[in-house]
């Protein structure tokens, strides 16, 4: 991957996980509502994020190499 | 646990509740700050709302028997 098509990715993923964490944002702010579906939300939210933070650890690794 | 013990109960886990509900609110705020602790959180959160609609049933259930 270049550092061009990694830039893309963190930036298609970053606007993505701001739409997951709106959708945590509200599922928390209308509990005990729908509670059932938090710990998926939950999870595929973390995911999201801990993907972005390596892809972007990456990125500053080949920035710098 | 008789009927009032029971209320007693509901109304103190609700307010926990509501605190850790803001927590999960504010940390899904705050992503991707702190996003490590996002499935701490929701477990915790998920665990005392499951509680609370328990207790909720059986005290319909005692109300109306």
């Amino acid at each position: 991957m270049t550092i061009e098509d990694l830039r893309n990715t963190i930036k298609r993923l970053n606007s993505k996980a701001g739409q997951m964490k709106m959708d945590l944002h509200d599922l928390a702010e209308g509990l005990p509502t729908d509670y059932e579906k938090l710990m998926t939300v939950a999870a595929e939210t973390y995911e999201i994020y801990k993907e972005l933070d390596r892809l972007k650890q990456q990125l500053k690794t080949m920035e710098t190499s």
